[in-house]
């Protein structure tokens, strides 16, 4: 049984503004449980301009076996870092920051951090991701008036996906937009509220992230009608759309790129590195020769792509198309290429643009592996990332399985896939490794953009987790996704139960025609629950996060607000523990919302009992806050 | 006992070339003890503009028991980011980084790291430190010739120190260069051969951060012609001399700002950042109005202080001063203010400059805390911080003495004063937490940046260790900073064990009519066998690193290179512990440097033994690297 341990996050019952001014004094607040110390002082240790300033917190008053301290944090730079300090009677010294409590002294890289840019669109805390690629999700009628293009390889709905080249970026299926039109109310049923599109330019591939141009959407898609039309049905329905972008190359076959290419002074030129005089050798994106890199430096790029009123990111954030953001391709390797790095200038550059067209629109990095350095709140407001949640969610809920898959040169290879990471497979991760893998890939991410970053258990880029789940794990992972502080993303077809051992063969056509079959509709039942648990406790978008247990099989924790709280329980191997008496206040109320678990409240704590696999979520009354902690004048408290 | 784990570290037993250019393949190298595994596949991975690649390392051979494994990394971006893969025949994963060996996956930001930013001056490797607070290390006959100035309070050379405000920065001991040249003698029976001077500028008090101009010495220390004496009679032993400068601000009776204040449109108004219309209000250190900020957006600045031929920089690197460097004040906070953040621009223009005006002078920061972020090789050759040694170190071997000392303000305090960090006083670790701080804060710092961050045991900003120092501990501490990864630095009058509570009564005159008492006698002994260990055995230059026991009382480590090794052991409650067999090779043959501990080898491995305190240090030979590994033709390996 782990006693309870002081805590803070960034989340708004311990933080009094979260998008504050530079310059402005904000509120933190820890909670400590009574009796833990003695304590003789509390204080904040801040580092502005890199130099330490401290502030004293006072105990405010005590509620639910826990004593409340507040202190004022006055913000100095843009990301304003700031841990605690505990000094305990007996001299023992303890921090607290992201990562945890430490007897050392930490890094500042841990720290928790207030962001002074502006804050993120409001509805993100309350989003449900739907990613759908289109070209594999619905075909309408409309698509047969469309010849296939010369480059592709038509295939019929229910061929199998080919995953060797040329087939694994030209077989095309022919999925539109009005296919997508067609399927909203499986949307609507399923609880999603935001979709993802991943491209939707003229291309020559069945993925589009080689645009030709990001001035129309693909006629083959059904044009910029058929756009306009799927974004009005949308939030018709109470569902936003945001768009895919490529902001580290475009196609070979682009518009800008083809004005370039062999014509020196060209227009465009600068928008690209071109390596030699006649402009036919450029850098590409991992030497790929149809993906050529932008130059950021460009200042005509700059304005083409970005900051003109009529640039590629203004053009479709604006009526009469009103998309509700973008998501970043490549993000992470943008404007970056060896001794040049310009990546910072670009995505604050995105930002404020979107601010100023569209200050309601999102904006998301795909970055995904260590994402930490991008992530400090001046550009994106989250990111399409894996090491964070889904790389351990694997590890933890993976089984064993060897399925072979081919290569894009068609070998055959028995190694399971396991994100383009050549270790030999799915490493294997206990419950208490996944949680410190959340820990340690969360720490260095102020909470207002950890709480936005993606959060699948695959994606058009990854293998289906369902194909490696342990069984009867499925239901634990998407519960995982929709309950720790983050974006849940439903990736179409995930929700059927399809599988695919890689990003490519599970890039599968939707199984419409046999979506009542047992095993999808049973699957579709499970999302929707469980879509509906988030969508129905606003809590499990910005709530406090606490890890009440972690073991080898199981892990509980709990999401809390003053006006309602989440107990949640996922476990593996199946669960029988005991939860320390006030490590949770309220159990005795709690009411199970999804799962099959037990708790009883009795002398000893809250008992939990599961069989594996389980998850299993519970609603709490909200936290008890002193009310002292509320009043303005406690914000002007001694710095 | 701990067995011995697989190593890696930048030293240049496993990196062929620590200074390689941009694009240049560098070979690193991994030794993994004979019987670990077995492994299937040992991988690096980089992050090049953040994007992973891997290469193969191959097994080159065995030695000492240990297998030697070598793959090839380009160097894609300045601060080039690698890890180790090691995956294991049962499926298990382990990552290998700057903070040790894990099961999780792991940061970037703790990636060992390649420089490719020009190298460090070669002499730095074999350098010792010695600090020298001018108005307090010797007074010269000639200092009679020069009345105390109006603002100074004068101070007979054996009057204690006034740690209160006015005495604490206007009391006046009258120390000079020619006082300092008096006694070059004893610097060099100590061993050092760096002299680092604090402020010499003119200015209105006694530390002389508050410079009234960087054009000439201050004539009370002699002017320009002592200083150039100095230097060339330290020269002349052998002994190199860098200055100290504010980059973050000038006094307020600096002639550029004299020229500023109250003058709206003056030449050098921009060199500041004055707040309102007359030039009257500006931004301070901390708030301190005789230290008026420099503004580094100002391009009149950069050139007059740093990049004009006559720059202040470049002045006194050129004869006939010819300094070997730059401490640089207040470094963290330079060029930050707010949403202001040009310390990078600073740091690299410094480098800049310096490289083309002295390219073998040194230039260090001063970033007193979690220098991270600052130190990737890009501008500062190390710093002089203290959570990554000094901290730990007062910690690890501190007494819990209460000694009071007086603030500024002439207030006593009881909390022993520990940085200025109002924690409650010196925190209390074990030897292990010792081991684990210095870890954690070098982690993230590339091993060549790393080995030139100082490792002082106190400063003229901190209370002196002795004063802490739990009773025997002195030449522990000392040895520590000597033989660990890091640059040794002597705090003048610490080798004749001076006290001081904190940064202000540590500013202690050198006892030099005392210094043939016992004490002093006998902790320049101590002194001058450790500084003498370290000048003997290049390999605490730039030697590997390897922990190879810590416990609470103890750790032992090896310092490691092909042509020698040196053994350490440093213990405060006592040290009876074996080593496992194969953990150091070549202990049948060490040959003990120091200390008092026993040392032997048994069939159950080496046995270390010694009363504590103790501190004691074997030479050992050098690392048996297999001989196909130094073949250029494998530096072309498999990618």
């Amino acid at each position: 049984m782990s006693l309870p341990l002081p805590h803070h996050d960034g989340s708004p019952l311990y933080v009094s503004n979260d998008a504050p001014q530079l310059g402005e004094t904000v509120t933190v607040r820890l909670r400590v449980p009574a009796g833990y110390g003695p304590l003789t002082a509390v204080r904040t240790r801040s580092n502005p301009d890199h130099e330490p300033v401290w502030t004293d917190a006072v105990r405010i008053g005590s509620g639910d076996g826990w004593d409340w301290w507040e202190a004022p944090v006055t913000v100095g730079n843009r990301r304003h870092g700031y841990r605690f300090v505990l000094v305990h009677e007996d001299g023992r010294v303890e921090w607290l920051n992201q990562s945890g409590l430490h007897r050392l002294e930490t890094l500042d890289a841990e720290d928790f951090a207030l962001v002074a840019h502006p804050a993120p669109p409001a509805w993100l805390r309350e989003a449900v991701m739907y990613q759908i690629f289109p070209d594999r999700f619905a075909r309408s009628a409309q698509a047969d008036e469309h010849p296939a293009p010369e480059w592709a390889i038509p295939a019929a709905w229910n061929e199998p996906v080919d995953p060797v080249l040329p087939g694994r970026s030209q077989q095309f299926y022919g999925g539109d937009l009005p296919g997508i039109v067609e399927h909203l109310d499986h949307l609507v049923s399923l609880g999603v509220n935001l979709v993802y599109l991943t491209p939707v330019f003229p291309a020559r591939s069945n993925h589009r992230y080689d645009a030709a141009s990001f001035d129309s959407i693909d006629p083959l898609l059904g044009g910029d009608d058929a756009y306009i039309r799927l974004i009005e049905e949308c939030h018709a329905r109470g569902i936003r759309v945001i768009g895919d972008l490529t902001s580290n190359h475009s196609g070979d076959r682009h518009e800008w790129f083809q004005e370039a290419l062999g014509s020196p002074g060209a227009a465009t030129e600068t928008f690209y590195y071109f390596t030699d005089e006649s402009n036919t050798d450029y850098e590409k994106w991992l030497g790929t020769p149809t993906l050529p890199k932008f130059n950021w430096a460009s200042a005509a790029l700059r304005e083409r792509f970005i900051t003109a009123d009529d640039s590629v990111v203004a053009k479709w954030l604006k009526p009469p198309y009103s998309i509700d953001g973008w998501r970043i391709d490549v993000a992470n390797m943008t404007g970056r290429l060896g001794d040049i790095d310009l990546n910072a200038e670009v995505r604050q550059l995105l930002r404020e643009t979107m601010l100023r067209v569209a200050p309601d629109a999102v904006l998301f990095a795909e970055s995904t592996n260590d994402a930490t350095s991008d992530l400090q709140g001046d550009g994106w407001h989250g990111a399409m990332t894996y090491p964070s949640f889904t790389r351990p969610l694997w590890g933890w809920l993976g089984a064993p399985t060897r399925e072979p898959y081919l290569t894009a040169e068609g070998e055959q290879r028995t190694e399971p896939w396991f994100f383009g990471q050549p270790i030999g497979g799915i490493p294997s991760y206990t419950a208490a490794e996944f949680a410190g893998a959340v820990t340690r890939f969360t720490a260095g991410i102020p909470w207002r953009v950890r709480i936005a970053n993606m959060q699948p258990l695959d994606t058009h880029d990854t293998g289906r987790f369902a194909t490696h789940a342990a069984p009867g794990s499925v239901q634990v992972a998407v519960g995982l996704s929709m309950t720790l502080p983050g974006l849940p993303v439903v990736y179409a077809g995930d929700e059927f139960g399809l599988t695919g051992a890689d990003g490519e063969v599970s890039r599968t056509p939707m199984p419409w025609s046999r979506q009542d079959d047992p095993l999808p509709a049973e699957t579709l039942r499970t999302y929707q629950a469980l879509v509906g648990l988030r969508r129905a406790h606003p809590v499990l978008g910005d709530g406090g996060m606490r890890w009440l247990h972690v073991d080898d099989e199981t892990v509980v924790f709990v999401r809390e607000g003053e006006d309602e709280s989440v107990l949640v329980l996922a476990t593996r191997g199946g669960a029988n523990l005991v939860l320390a008496p006030g490590a949770v206040a309220g159990a005795s109320s709690a009411e199970r919302r999804y799962g099959d678990a037990a708790l009883a409240v009795t002398h000893d704590g809250v008992a939990l009992a599961a069989d594996g696999p389980a998850f299993a979520a519970w609603a709490l009354p909200g936290v008890a806050v002193p009310a002292a902690s509320r009043g303005a004048d406690r914000s002007e408290a001694r710095a």
